[in-house]
């Protein structure tokens, strides 16, 4: 049998354009990539056999374009679309008319989408699979008056989410029903904004929850899992800091977790990598189904340096036809992991973007570091898109060793011309609850309004 | 009990005093770099705490100018020397001064390296306990004339090898007893230039066998092996390429080998970081001990990726007089490694030397790619030391998968300025004998005969 397709298509951009580059690369398959006009200097672009220009720089016009996408892919004779994350990856349509073009999605199959990727009907699924889910909206709320209704029956405060799509984008909390009234048109504003359908649903707020999720790879046939990652460490709802193991999970704890996602996977005869996330309650350990990402995620690289899987080219083999190369009983944790997602954001001036052109670049190196970026001196981060440049990851023989390397790859990592969060993990590196890992997902906005950042930054200063 | 020692003086130079600064730096010790005139600027220098100067750039005036190392510690406070490899680091002389100064080696006691790290007296320990050896002299050669009536006895050809230290330095082959006694004078004075010891040593050359070594920790009281290496990828002696597992290797063969290992450490109740050397006859399944190392190897980052153990780091714990950390139960190898070395060396001109400045550099990324370096942009390489440049190591499921990442990483890596080694590396993925790990220590001498880089740099381009 002839393999499915032997040029790939990265319809992505940024970190995650240049990480699946690398895995086709790997793979001997060649590489399309596709760029917008802010990125056609892009990172990714260089790497890549070829490159196609899919529009400007607004997301609307170029990566949230399917057709341009479809057509880039048919002109440059790819057989199949890597959507990444973001954008078009949880796009039920996208997929459809993808494979309706003859081309392989390397993800799942459309209907695992709408089922899973969508995020209010993945709340249904959870519980005919009897897994526990946060109280919320039955499937998506229509409009302001519906989700008032609704939150009036499971409590404030509220969380409207974005049905689409996940990565923190098209959240808004609401603690009554006239800001409720308020933040709707926002949360669906955004999230139409963010993955091209402003569809939302409605859970249950929890403030006091370890954010834990089950890293999943199926073929249409077998599903394994690769254990979980805790992303407690939020802002805005946006993940800042991701870990595996979760210390809060003892072995009967984990293996529950663990057999729960396998169950809501196999119950969809799961094809690709996927994410089920949940709300970890540690005091009373019990775990709630919040949302299935079918797609890879920004954190995977947690899970790569826990396992040694390497994740997107699992995927690709799988797309490729290829039966699932994994056994659960080889997929074995080792030490700990830690990644810090480096933003070009001012963070004494609230986090704002600080796009512009990176000037100098200083890579950290060593045993157990990864560095995944976009970034290479002289790169110009735009304006258009979220603010990731890069993750640092850190694995060692536990977590202790492993914050220990995370420090010490923050003082090598240099990036001059734009503001990033270096100073911020920096300054959480040193804070004991962060050394304890004894957070929950409302703890760093709460450390954020005590711990200003230029002071730490100063007290670092002065510390060196 | 307090640590036996909070700062620690790195004794060497080169990617391996910027790896050993890491490592110290991450277990919270402060760390104080030498440095010769012509590494004022080098890497080490800049992450270190402080830096002293040793001496002019001639190693003969710094590097292994033990008595300004001594002195160096002694005024910086330093309460621990790290050797690294090469230079000082298998010097019994230089390990007591440092021991009679008060401060801790950070390797094995004075008599372990007079009776293992000492080539010749570590042959009769092997025959001792009951580990076959290549036949040779026993002991030292005291002249040239000694050299031709042991070589009488043994056959030729044979080898001339320094006593005192390995990588390659001190060692010359001859075919019959006229060549020996030329070759004598030769190989002494490069012993004595490398190592500051003469001695030399005589063994039979055994040209079809795989180098397997395994890779040692030991705490002076228990000891535990870390797998093998197989580093059969040599030219002129020197390592060029290793890997690990070795595919020679069947498990009864590999359990044999490493309890043969386990043995000779244990005899002299080991401590540190070793590497018993052999030859492995893979016809045969036979294997002929040849030398033991008593301190960090080049290839250890081989090692570190395949079992997630940081040698450097435990090497230092036990130094710091902490009980070893690591089971042997605990040690698992997983996957395929490989590192090629990267030397600044013409290869089109004989393998030259090629010093100069670095006036680019791209670093590779991505999963499971690490690489070991002591160079930056604008950096200096001194034309008065090994070519070194730095490591690059991959590690990926199986070796199939090693290879193809070993090809991609070797593609992102880019180094301009001087001459480099990875247009070898490149050509050598590319060959269907090392794609099958079919080779033997004298292969890559036989294969430069008839792939003349020049060659394969231009079939290289012409395929790009």
């Amino acid at each position: 049998m002839p393999a499915r397709f032997d040029k790939l298509l990265i319809a992505n951009r940024g970190e995650i354009a240049v990480r699946i580059v690398r895995a086709a690369q790997e793979l001997g398959l060649r590489t399309v990539a596709v760029y917008s006009d802010a990125d056609a200097q892009g990172l990714a672009v260089q790497m890549a056999d070829e490159a196609v220009r899919i529009g400007p720089a607004p997301a609307g016009k170029s990566y949230l374009n399917a057709e341009a996408i479809v057509q880039a892919a048919l002109q440059s004779g790819a057989g199949a679309v890597h959507p990444g994350y973001g954008f078009l990856s949880e796009n039920a349509d996208f997929a459809q008319r993808v494979e309706a073009a003859g081309l392989v999605f390397v993800g799942p199959a459309p209907h695992s989408i709408r089922s899973m990727g969508d995020k209010a009907a993945a709340r249904a699924a959870a519980l005919r699979a009897g897994v526990a889910t946060v109280a919320g909206s039955e499937g998506v709320v229509a409009d302001a008056e519906h989700a008032v209704a609704v939150a009036a029956g499971i409590g404030y405060p509220v969380m409207l989410k974005a049905s689409a799509g996940g990565g923190g984008r098209g959240i808004r909390v609401a603690h009554d029903a006239s800001a409720l009234r308020q933040q709707f048109a926002t949360a669906s504003a955004e999230a139409q904004a963010a993955f091209g359908n402003g569809a939302v649903y409605l859970e249950r707020f929890v403030r006091h929850a370890r954010h834990v999720e089950v890293q999943i790879l199926g073929d249409g046939e077998r599903v394994v899992h690769c254990f979980e990652r805790e992303c407690s460490l939020q802002r805005r709802r946006q993940k800042v800091w991701e870990e595996a193991p979760s210390i809060a999970l003892d072995a009967p704890a984990r293996a529950a977790l663990c057999a729960s996602a396998l169950r809501l996977a196999q119950a969809v005869a799961y094809r690709g990598a996927a994410t089920l996330e949940y709300l970890y309650d540690s005091d009373a350990q019990e775990f709630f189904f919040i949302e299935m990402n079918t797609r890879i995620q920004v954190e995977h690289p947690v899970t790569e340096m826990l396992t040694g899987v390497d994740l997107v080219k699992e995927m690709i083999c799988i797309a490729l036809g290829e039966p699932l190369r994994l056994r659960q009983e080889d997929i074995r944790p080792a030490g700990a992991a830690i990644e810090v997602r480096i933003n070009a954001e001012n963070a004494a001036k609230g986090f704002m973007p600080s796009p512009g052109v990176v000037s100098k670049l200083v890579v950290p190196g060593g045993p157990g570091v990864r560095f995944d970026s976009m970034l290479f001196p002289g790169c110009t981060v735009p304006a258009y898109y979220d603010s990731l440049l890069g993750k640092l990851i850190v694995h060692d023989r536990d977590r202790p060793s492993a914050l220990a390397r995370m420090r010490r790859a923050l003082n090598e990592l240099r990036i001059d011309g734009v503001q990033t969060t270096i100073a911020l993990h920096q300054a959480l590196c040193e804070d004991a609850q962060v050394a304890a890992a004894d957070f929950h997902t409302g703890f760093l906005e709460s450390w954020l309004e005590t711990h200003p950042l230029a002071t730490s930054t100063a007290r670092l200063e002065k510390a060196a």
